[in-house]
């Protein structure tokens, strides 16, 4: 079974098990205070061009966000996203758990417009404003579910417009690696801490065992983060374990390194898709295609890939998932491709 | 100035109001389990044709959602509602503060329909199933947020739906008096009983001082209701106001001939209306109106009336919202349908 | 059945009734934004002296206490308050439902002291602080859950010790009336603006049908209260019904006479008690009594009499919980303490 | 510096490294349903006898404690804990903060007693019981936050009262490792499945990176819990990191080996005390140790060794902690008791 399942299927990047491994027997405090947290903390304001930014370090994205919609909103505020949105549909209402609406709106090509923002925030502003919720905080995320990225005139626009309406940017970067070495790509890492509130850099997909690293730029959402984290689980005890591997990964760039890999394959992966003469539900430049194929194809394909589903077309066409990670290997896609030209016949 | 504003701008029937008075010094004990209370239920279980029914007198229409969501659901359960409904717009997200998902569908002139409700369960049926919130109760409301009603086979097809897909059915009866009485109707009181897990039937928009009673016919649904009315703060102190209150109203359908008053001039005043040429945002057959009005007569007609704006039509109309009330005088309809036609020509 | 239950068995002093009789059929618009709300607002903010404070209404004392602490506090944030406070044991935790510790400490004669304050935040910095909640509101009420009131030093000295400590002062007046026309008393009405963040001035246990008065003192606490009355469902429909009741009980001091009148009689009923040689579980100046009394005078006692168990003293005596309010007739005091002085012998 | 500050200082013990190590670029699906998860559970099942039992690996333990309140309890349900429990005192409300009240009790020796447990249950007995939270589950550790161990006389007693009371019983085996190797101890692993409704093994503070492993024996307890797991944050996308390290772990009982060698270091250390004449706050058979020495010592103490402090005895003496673990060399407590023969002269 070849996987085109996800990105999280394997284990982390070498140098980053050779930095856990060289570490294991040093004796550090707990929860994050340790050097090598700062030092990660370092190489990450560093990189982001933001020295006076709080670096707090997660172990996954959905605690990520629910962490980070405790910590900045009041209870009467709510989150504005696309309705494609990972906090919309894969985290188990976390947000409404924790106790905030989250408005969903029509995305393009699964990104978030000034205009989808400017009519959410007027849709709460219809009648006697305190029997809705307060629009308070835009949730983005780069790449977006589907693949697709954000120019650097997007996410300007967003942030001015959040400026304007006094709303907060927050950014879910669990793919930040592949959208920043995407082609088409042209935001900057210093970007985000320029025109986000807050935003967190992913570890899980791209090449760590695990780990987010949430940065937040705006003072006012700076106080108690680390209270909020460990009244829900999110603190982890042997927080060290967390420093050792951003650190490795932010080392020259080797989170850029991996992203670039996982895209690349998947870029090859799609022009070979296209010279079968395949449509795609969306384009991507990143590692996520959306390949819409036959369903006679998607049935044989499973006997050999593992990959996921997405949308039924039309009477007899899917749209699925191909996903690919740091770890790939150029003959898996071949072989993909192989087997396709021959389904396809 | 003349209210069309809503159905809660008065105080109580007189018939209420006497009933208040007379029992004003009876000394009982608290929090519903005295006799009036007793005697209320007992009338309603009887108008319902539920014997069995747990009924519960609560305050107010959000507290009454509330509570319900809170005590019906566990945690990783949501809610299906039309994306009108009270619950998704006019609660400042009550029930995402509770904790739980309100998934938004679209609508059929304001009312949920089998196939909306297939579709929010096919939804979160595409993947993993625990990444997503499970759908369990259905939320609608009769008469609805625009003024519909719910046809006895339409109430039907949704219970057999949700009992299909193993759903729960709620009804937000607000206005379920205004939904009764109003032409086109055939549900009867007991329908509900046998078509929903659990229902409320309105005294606050229906000539009460206030006052929603919870009639949970689900045997699943009734064990710690009184908890969590007491810890979300729904349980009057003397709560014998309610029992008192639902106990006048429900005497001679007392409760019916206010909601019809209520839909009579609301009929006539949509008559006179439609002979002047208006148009409207929806047809609603109960106490609600909704005509599209050109802007300027919209600005001279707030001077003499008060009254809700619900839409923005096109660059020169807006809809807006005329309700009446069981205290509605007949004068006022004329009133306004006399300078309605002055301010039209 | 004569009745020494609690406050709250009656309806509303014939002024109450007859005010709200008196404005049933005037058309306000709805939620406490009406003139009879305004005018309420005026006569407490010049009854307790803060002319800018903010004045909401609320239905009950539950729903008030756990509204409250949604909008003063943040989720790491908890609550101090004794052990025997009624948000410890009679709102269904209430608080904790909300997401917030109650932390409870020794009371004294069930008023919390400066010390045990001090020991709590104290208790709270013995390690990683983020690791435990942050004291942040304190909660008295006054009169206690026991019937003891707080003297002005006493109030003065929690007061200051909260601001040394960077702590919010919330008091709950449920039963503010009996404490400040109890004997010894020394607190004015204004002192409370003076010294509370905030507090809440009853009216349910008070000669009205139901009713609470927030009045909110520090700035920092004013936003977006209204916000969190709606969400948690505390906003009533028909907020006039709030206004009208408590511009009747502030005209003239009617709270105070009404209080007074319970004061009394429960105080004449202890001086008739003490005479008969019962001892007290605590002593109280206000309108609740706690007489420990031998098992057999209970037992016989309950066929005419309806009073609360508070606690079993030991084998042969309990003490119970006698209550008096604003509609209790002489008589009925004359009634028990005959029946008591016969059942002693 | 000699670390005594906690079990959590170092990594993991190198079979677990070396195993993280060999399975890192194998292909596995996510979210804990792949093939060495399935074998750590084999092993866990067979390890406490409890075949039917669901097992769920966790990250960490406030993250295991909340998650495991909200898919076993109600709303209106509380937990009861001795006052020094973890869930009481060091993790931020992390329980209140999903809606429940921990009713502290006092216990013996840290552990909790069936006397206090029915005392609880009585406390909330005493008036209208809706209006009281409802004590539902339970809540043990062992070895508890002092470092104490439970019988299995005690235990059973415990799990006998929590099934005569319907009550659930829950233990926090964060240090089960410790528990079962100490000196003293007659439970048996199975015993666990027998005596509780769930239970947890904890990793993190025995020689995993990180990890606990929740068993869930009551079959009502069950059902979707999975699904809280991923609401709350607490499913691992590379979930199989969780099954490498336990199956690593419970090879060959490694987890009691671990968990011996830090229990023995530390039961040298004390003895080393003893024989300085060094008292205890808390005698403890396991790897916390509770000595109580002279503030100077303490102060001097602090320039070569790290360990936490617990509580101020007297004007000249401190309790402090010191807690060893799988890692600890034999030659730091050699070197701390030489240290402390030297300073105690």
């Amino acid at each position: 079974m070849l996987y085109f399942l996800n990105d999280y299927s394997e284990g982390a990047h070498p140098r980053v098990m050779e930095a856990l491994e060289k570490t294991n027997l040093a004796v550090t405090c707990g929860y994050g205070e340790d050097e090598y947290c700062a030092k990660a903390r370092e190489a990450m304001r560093k990189t982001f061009a933001c020295p006076e930014a709080d670096v707090h370090f997660l172990v996954g994205g959905t605690q990520t966000n629910l962490i980070a919609m405790t910590a900045f909103l009041r209870p009467w505020e709510a989150v504005i996203a696309v309705d494609s949105a990972h906090v919309c549909v894969h985290e188990t209402g976390a947000i409404e758990a924790v106790g905030h609406k989250v408005y969903a709106v029509p995305g393009e090509d699964g990104k978030l417009t000034p205009e989808a923002v400017r009519k959410a925030v007027k849709d709460h502003q219809t009648g006697v404003e305190e029997h809705m919720v307060l629009p308070k905080l835009v949730y983005v995320s780069d790449s977006t579910e589907l693949g697709t990225i954000y120019t650097r005139a997007e996410l300007e626009a967003l942030s001015d417009t959040c400026r304007e309406l006094g709303l907060l940017l927050y950014l879910d970067g669990a793919r930040l690696g592949a959208a920043l070495t995407a082609e088409g790509n042209d935001l900057q890492p210093e970007d985000f801490a320029k025109l986000c509130d807050a935003f967190y850099v992913g570890g899980t997909k791209n090449a760590q065992l695990f780990g987010e690293a949430m940065i937040i730029v705006n003072d006012d959402l700076k106080p108690f983060f680390r209270n909020v984290m460990k009244q829900r689980g999110g603190m982890l005890a042997k927080g060290r374990l967390l420093g050792v591997q951003f650190e490795a990964m932010f080392r020259d760039d080797l989170w850029l390194q991996t992203a670039r890999h996982a895209n690349e394959l998947a870029q090859k992966l799609a022009k070979g898709l296209k010279d079968l003469g395949v449509e795609f539900y969306i384009d991507s430049p990143t590692n996520q295609l959306f390949p819409i194929l036959p369903d006679r194809v998607v049935e044989k394909l499973k006997a050999g890939f593992a990959f996921d589903f997405t949308a039924k077309i039309d009477e007899t066409h899917t749209a699925i998932r191909f996903v690919t990670s740091w770890a790939t290997p150029e003959e898996n896609v071949d072989f993909l491709l192989i087997a396709l030209e021959r389904l396809m016949k």
